[in-house]
């Protein structure tokens, strides 16, 4: 058994804290062929939540391990994991006196911010959490960085029991890939919104595009994205890219034309 | 019956030409609740390929109608549909002296490009297709555009035979259409293979982001993109930020810097 305490219970942390509680749950519903495939001494550990922490001291309801109070004075555990913005995770670690596993959850922090334990290491897993929407853990991929043999043998147990997707990643690694996910996330989505605010602008139903932005990500994954490219800047088409540039708001013109300008370079146009 | 000539045998001309020759099956695939609810006055019309024309006069075996090798002599039919890249729609349709209703595909072409004919209009399907993968009509939108009532009715019962989502959207509406699938798709898939080329260079595996990415575009569904935004242009961390250009390789600068502002813009940052 390994004993979890939470500090945070942003995004991350409340769906971690979750995903620890109902860990037998998530492991009953997982279909049996998948089950009997996967390694099955890794999948015996049993999760257990001994409290959460959070600065306003707010209860969450549907948790069962008590709201913890101080941080300085935690309960005895086997692994704390630090799930706050990460201005806090310094300061956070440097308070907990606490004999266990420290580990944080960021992607773009590196390891050294909870070095003050003798065993820690960062539990990252590259995924948009919300509160209101229900997350499988069990595909998530979760990346693990650690500074000794204990740590390792603790976040692969529980890694391993969350999901089916464990990595190593450093935290070099760790930082390329909270880029790419910058890219993959923030930047997309971004891109989602200014296609969705042309179309409201002209009246037109955003979901008249949903076919097209299903395609898109289909696409990327089975041909890779390099391959699948398509558009006036692919193609060259400066007609169209000069008639589209003009049609923007002035506010708009400089992304549509750095992304523009882009595409050009990466096929050498 | 409506008898169809398709000019052009690209990734659109190519489906089109399949989807019309594959009618019935499509209906027949069709589940009964979904076809129970369907307008049934619409979709008893058939389709028949009359023949389809390409530049380099190559035949496509799975086709089982003839390929035409002239564009001043075609066979008679109802409705000639244009899918030749932009920049020939207007020689194209002022070649045909065929009497029949004519139409381009393009979502950036105004209508009058092929205004030569009586009856005109555009069949504009805004997805991205690809010879190499197989493509399902049902629930693609249609959007059309028409100059008169003829045309309008050979359109609509094209439409509503191949699909369930038909629009009206006239020209100035699709050009609107079209830059916002320039964002949705051209834009978004450069964000994919920025991301995946960040992570080739440190060698981690691209499918890491793969619940990132589908979760990216689910989210954007159920909440609006606009309201999903997070990372650090959305919270204004100017650290990260920081840190993040001064990593990238020069030339992919100028495309992060200005989506980044577009996103501080969209926020108030």
């Amino acid at each position: 058994m390994i004993e979890i305490i939470v500090i945070g219970t942003g995004n991350l942390g409340y769906h971690l804290c979750k995903a620890i509680e109902n860990q037998k749950d998530a492991l009953l519903n997982v279909d049996n062929s998948a089950f009997a495939k996967a390694d099955n001494n890794n999948v015996k550990n049993t999760l257990k939540l001994v409290g959460y922490y959070n600065l306003s001291a707010r209860e969450i309801p549907e948790f069962k391990a008590p709201l913890l109070y101080s941080i300085d004075e935690l309960p005895k555990a086997d692994l704390i994991i630090i799930a706050t913005p990460d201005d806090f995770i310094k300061e956070v670690s440097d308070s907990i006196k606490n004999d266990a596993v420290v580990v944080h959850t960021s992607g773009s922090v590196a390891m050294d911010a909870v070095s003050r334990h003798k065993n820690h290491g960062v539990f990252y897993i590259p995924q948009s959490f919300s509160k209101s929407r229900a997350m499988v853990f069990d595909h998530l991929p979760i990346c693990i960085e650690f500074n000794n043999t204990v740590t390792q043998h603790v976040l692969e147990d529980l890694g391993n029991t969350l999901s089916r997707k464990l990595t190593h990643l450093n935290s070099q690694q760790r930082g390329r890939l909270h880029i790419a996910a910058v890219y993959m996330n923030n930047f997309v989505n971004h891109c989602y919104t200014k296609a969705d605010e042309i179309l409201q602008e002209s009246q037109i139903d955003a979901s008249l595009l949903y076919p097209l932005m299903n395609e898109t990500l289909a696409k990327a994954q089975d041909l890779s994205p390099l391959a699948a490219q398509t558009g006036p800047a692919r193609r060259n088409d400066e007609q169209t890219i000069a008639r589209h540039l003009n049609s923007l708001k002035t506010n708009d013109r400089a992304m549509y034309d750095a992304i523009t300008q882009s595409i050009k370079n990466t096929y050498g146009n």
